[in-house]
C-alpha cells in the first residue's frame, strides 16, 4: 500500500496510489462507496494513528477499488494536487548526519565518519510536496545543495525501543530531499539554520507502507540533477541502519506517530565535486529510491 | 499582562496572573461575565494568533476583574494546575547555543565564543510545566545539567525580519530550563540528542507580554540548585541580542505565532565547575528572571 496526501476541489484527503502514481484512490470516498462505513480520516497523521485499526479495511478497499477502475473515487493524477505525504509535521523532521562513509569523506575526510549517531532537525516550515519549487534564497546563500534520502515515518508511540522491536514502530517510508545551504551550515556550526530554509524539504511522492518494503536497509537510491546522475547509493551502505537509528533516538525521547526521520545521504552531493556544483535557478532534481518512486522538484527563486 | 495555561476540572484555559502567580483570572469566563462576549479561545497558541484583535479587551478584562477579586472566574493557585504556557509547541523549540561569552569559555575556551549565531532545537516532547519533574534518565546519562534561559515567544508570522522590526514580531517572554545531557551532547556532536530527552524543557511559569518588559536585553537572571546560587547573569551580556536572533533566524525561515526561542544560558552550569556538579535525584532547580517570575522544578527518576 502506498499513501499520498492530495487535494481536489480544495478538499485534502488520503489517497492510495501505484508506484508511478498513475491513479489515486480517494480512500475516504471509496470506504463509503464500497463498505458503507465512514471511519477513515482525511489527515494522514490521524490515519497513521489509526492504522492498526484500519489496516485490514484499507487492504479490502484497495482490492475492491482496483477491480472497479473508473469509479468516482478513482482520480487521474491530472485531477489532483499531490502534496507532501505529511504536509505539516507536528515537530521538526529528525535528520541523521553523515550516515554514509563516502559522503562523510566527501564533506571533509575520514575523520568525519561518525562513531555515534549525529542528529539535527529541519523546521516543519521547510516541507514542500512533489513538483513544488525549492527556493534558491540567493540573498543569503550561494551554496544550495541537494541530498537524496530515505525517510522513516513512525507509526506508533514509543520510548526505549530496542533494535529488535524497532520496525514494529515504523509506519512506512518515503523520500526526502534534505536541501542544505552549505555556507550557512558551516558558518553557524550547528546544522539547523543551514538546513531549515523555507521550501528546503521536498517530501514524497508517497509513503510506502512497511509491508511492501522488505528491507529498508537494502534499497538503491539515485539522485539526478537535470538528468545527470549525481548520487548512486544503496541504504545497505548505512553506518547506522534503520533499527539502530530508531533505537538510539528513542533511548530518552518519545517517538510519536507521524514523526519523520531522514536517514542521511550517500556520496555525490554538489559540495563533493571539485569544483563544487551547487544548485541554480531552473535546475530539476530527481530522487528515486527502490520501491518509493521518484521525487521531482525544480529550483525557483 | 502575564499569561498562563492552566487546568481546572480537566478544562484547559488561558489565565491572567500577577508576577507571583498568587491568583489566576480565567480569561474566557471573565470575558463572558464582564463583557458578555465569547471571543477568547482556550488554547494559548490560538490566543497568541488573535492577540492583536484581543489586546484591548484583555486589558479591560484584567482591569475589571482586579476590581472584583472573589468573582467565580478568580482562582487561587491551589485550585488549578499551572502547565507550561505552551504545553505542546507546534514545532521544536529554537535554542541559541553559547550566547554568553563566559559560558562559552566555561564549556571549553575562548575559542568557543561563537562569531555567528549557533542554533539547535529541542523536541516538543521535552516540554514540562512549573513543578513538574525533570527526568534523570540515569540509564543513558550521568551528566544531566541545568541551563536557565530567557525565552522569546513569537506573536506574528514573518520572514526576513529586520532588527528594527524584530520586537514587533514578539508576543512576550518566559523562562526555559534547557536541561542538557552533557555526555550525549558531546558524544553525538550535533546537540539535538543531548538536548531532547523527555521532560528536559521546563517552561514558565507565565508568558509576560512584551508591553511589560521594557528591555529584554537587560534582564537579570539567576539559577539556584537546592537554594545555592549557581548562575547569576544578565541578558545585557548576550553576544546576540533578541533583535539579532530574530533577524538571523528569520532571514530564510518563516517564524510563526507560538514559536519559542530560548536565548542561551549564562556561566555557572554544572559542567563549568571543577569537578562538575551534575543534577541528581531530588535536586530542586529554581530559575528567576527579572519580570518573569520563578520557574521551579525538581529532579525525579
Amino acid at each position: 500500500m502506498r499513501f499520498v496526501t492530495a487535494v481536489k476541489d480544495e478538499r485534502s484527503f488520503v489517497g492510495l496510489v501505484d508506484e508511478r502514481v498513475s491513479y489515486i484512490i480517494d480512500v475516504q470516498y471509496a470506504e463509503e462507496a464500497l463498505l458503507g462505513s465512514k471511519n477513515i480520516p482525511n489527515s494522514i497523521i490521524d490515519f497513521i494513528r489509526m492504522n492498526e485499526v484500519l489496516d485490514e479495511s484499507i487492504k479490502v478497499i484497495e482490492k475492491l477499488a482496483l477491480e472497479q477502475k473508473g469509479a468516482q473515487y478513482f482520480y487521474s493524477p491530472n485531477d489532483v494536487k499531490i502534496k507532501a505525504p505529511i504536509p505539516r509535521p507536528l515537530k521538526n523532521i529528525f535528520c541523521v548526519g553523515k550516515n554514509y562513509a563516502e559522503h562523510a569523506i566527501e564533506m571533509g575526510s575520514e575523520a568525519d565518519i561518525p562513531e555515534h549517531l549525529m542528529m539535527f532537525t529541519k523546521a516543519p516550515t521547510t516541507v514542500i510536496g512533489p513538483n513544488d519549487s525549492v527556493l534558491l534564497h540567493e540573498n543569503i546563500t550561494n551554496q544550495l545543495d541537494y541530498e537524496g534520502e530515505l525517510a522513516i515515518v513512525i507509526g506508533k508511540k514509543g520510548r526505549s525501543i530496542s533494535k529488535e522491536e524497532a520496525l514494529d514502530y515504523v509506519f512506512g517510508y518515503t523520500i526526502v530531499n534534505d536541501i542544505t545551504a552549505r555556507d550557512l551550515q558551516s558558518r553557524h556550526k550547528q546544522f539547523f539554520i543551514g538546513k531549515s530554509l523555507d521550501a528546503s524539504c521536498p517530501m514524497g511522492p508517497f509513503i510506502a507502507h512497511k509491508s511492501i518494503i522488505s528491507n529498508p536497509n537494502h534499497l538503491s537510491l539515485e539522485t539526478k540533477v537535470n538528468g545527470e546522475l549525481r548520487q548512486k547509493g544503496n541504504t545497505k551502505q548505512f553506518i547506522f541502519d534503520v533499527q539502530t537509528i530508531i533505537s538510539v533516538i528513542s533511548a530518552g525521547m518519545t517517538l510519536e506517530p507521524g514523526d519523520i526521520i531522514a536517514t542521511g545521504t550517500p556520496a555525490g552531493v554538489g559540495k563533493g565535486f571539485k569544483p563544487p556544483r551547487f544548485l541554480k535557478q531552473g535546475d530539476s532534481i530527481e530522487i528515486s529510491i527502490e520501491g518509493l518512486g521518484t521525487l521531482i522538484n525544480s529550483v525557483g527563486v
